[in-house]
Parts: C-alpha cells; sequence; structure tokens
C-alpha cells in the first residue's frame, strides 16, 4: 500500500496540526494520544513516510523502538505505572485507523483494565497535564 | 526486576522445551504461540535474557524488530492476512505472563476478531501446519 501524506500525523510533523508533543528527536516524535485509552497514553511515530511495519526500513524500526524505550521510561517513572503494553496495528484488519505508523505506550497499573475505544476525545487540560509530568521525568 | 531463567522461552533457548520454530538467526528466535489467538500466532524474542522493554539493550530492540518484521512479511503472505496487529506485554500489569520479554505477532483478516485469551493449547497438528506455511513463505 502507498503512502498517504494527507493523514493527520503526517500533518502533525508538517507543523499542521497541534499534538502534545513529549519528545523529539531527529528521527522520532512522540506525542499524547487524543483518545487514551490509559492516562499517559503517547504515541511514538517515524519521522519518515511510513504506512506501516511492513514497508519501514530497518533504520527506521531502530530508531523508532529506541524512542519507544526512552519514552515507556519515562512514563513508568511520570505516571507510576506497574507495567506497559505496547501495541502497533496493521491496516484495517490490524486495527489501524490513521495510515502512518505509530505504536501506542500505555502506562498500566495492577487491576486497571484499559478503557474501550469510544472514539471520545480527553479535555485538552488533561492530555496537557499527563504531558507536562511525562516531559518532567526526561529530565529527572 | 530482575531476569530470572526458570522462564519457558528460556527452557526454550536452551532446548529444554520443545517450540515450533519458524525463523532462527544470532539474535532472535521465533516460534508459534501454543495458545494462539489466531491463526499463524507468533512470538518473536531477544536470545539475550531480556524481562521486559525497559531493560533491553537498544542492539535488542533493533534486532528483536527487525526480526519481528522478517517473521511479520512471512505471516502476511503464508496465512493471506489483510493485516497485522503487534503487542507486547511488560509486567503483569501490562499483561505479560511468561518473563522474558516477547513480541505477538498476530495476522488478521478483514471482519476477524482476535479469539479471547481462553488458556486452551491449539492441537499440535495446527501449530506444525502453520508453522509449515510460514517457514515455507521465507523460502518463497
Amino acid at each position: 500500500m502507498t503512502y498517504d501524506p494527507s493523514n493527520v500525523f503526517a500533518k502533525i510533523l508538517r507543523g499542521e496540526m497541534p499534538a502534545e508533543t513529549v519528545y523529539e528527536d531527529e528521527h522520532t516524535l512522540a506525542f499524547m494520544d487524543i483518545m487514551p485509552r490509559a492516562d499517559g497514553h503517547t504515541l511514538v511515530i517515524p519521522k519518515s513516510p511510513v504506512r506501516t511495519l511492513l514497508d519501514a526500513s530497518k533504520a527506521d524500526l531502530a530508531t523508532l523502538y529506541a524512542t519507544v524505550q526512552i519514552v515507556a521510561r519515562a512514563t513508568v517513572t511520570a505516571m507510576g505505572a506497574d507495567g506497559l503494553t505496547i501495541q502497533q496495528f496493521n491496516e484495517p484488519a490490524g486495527g489501524q485507523v490513521v495510515f502512518h505508523m505509530h505504536v501506542h505506550v500505555l502506562p498500566r497499573w495492577n487491576g486497571v483494565p484499559l478503557r474501550p475505544h469510544t472514539g471520545d476525545m480527553a479535555p485538552g487540560d488533561t492530555l496537557r497535564a499527563h504531558a507536562a509530568k511525562i516531559r518532567a521525568a526526561f529530565q529527572a
């Protein structure tokens, strides 16, 4: 499948749409999921125009998952999480909705199930507060 | 958390337990999940003694996800999948049951939900047949 540059994550990368960013480097960007299934739920994306796991380069994957780990560590610290669930969906059959490859970093706590996918956006204040906590954990 | 070498994936790596292997290289091993949530569900593990994402080295992550991609491509071909769901669980709160880091590669088809986690093992013949299909796709 070809990459369609009109997807919302491409717009975020081009600065055409806002995002609550928690981490950025040369190859990757991490920001809050606006429909979080757990408090502190972030997405990590490659800056390259990659649709799914299947068309990523080896270098894309290495830098992407290095950032996933960096964000995961900060998220556990920031959110006081007991664990993490990492998910990555490919094509509609695999659960993908935005067609720019992205990795979900979901902090988890003992006894707390993931919230269902409701399609409801979290309040901006909530997302900003969680992003600030996670950003602070990088500086700790 | 420390790494406990008595886990079942460490036993598979040491040859003390069997597994239906689909791919192996210097740093990684891929084999059938014995409780598949989709036909062709495999697990990819690092050979290093890594408990979770949090304690993996950057090199572990790079080689692990390179193999995830290799196995994912073969799985799509072998199983005629429309998409893939990739999951990786960390600590019990995150859904982890075996404490050697592992990535789930789940082929998906349009309109087919993942099967629930029943704890039932698939028949050996079924796992062997799916493994043979996936191994054949590497040679194609």
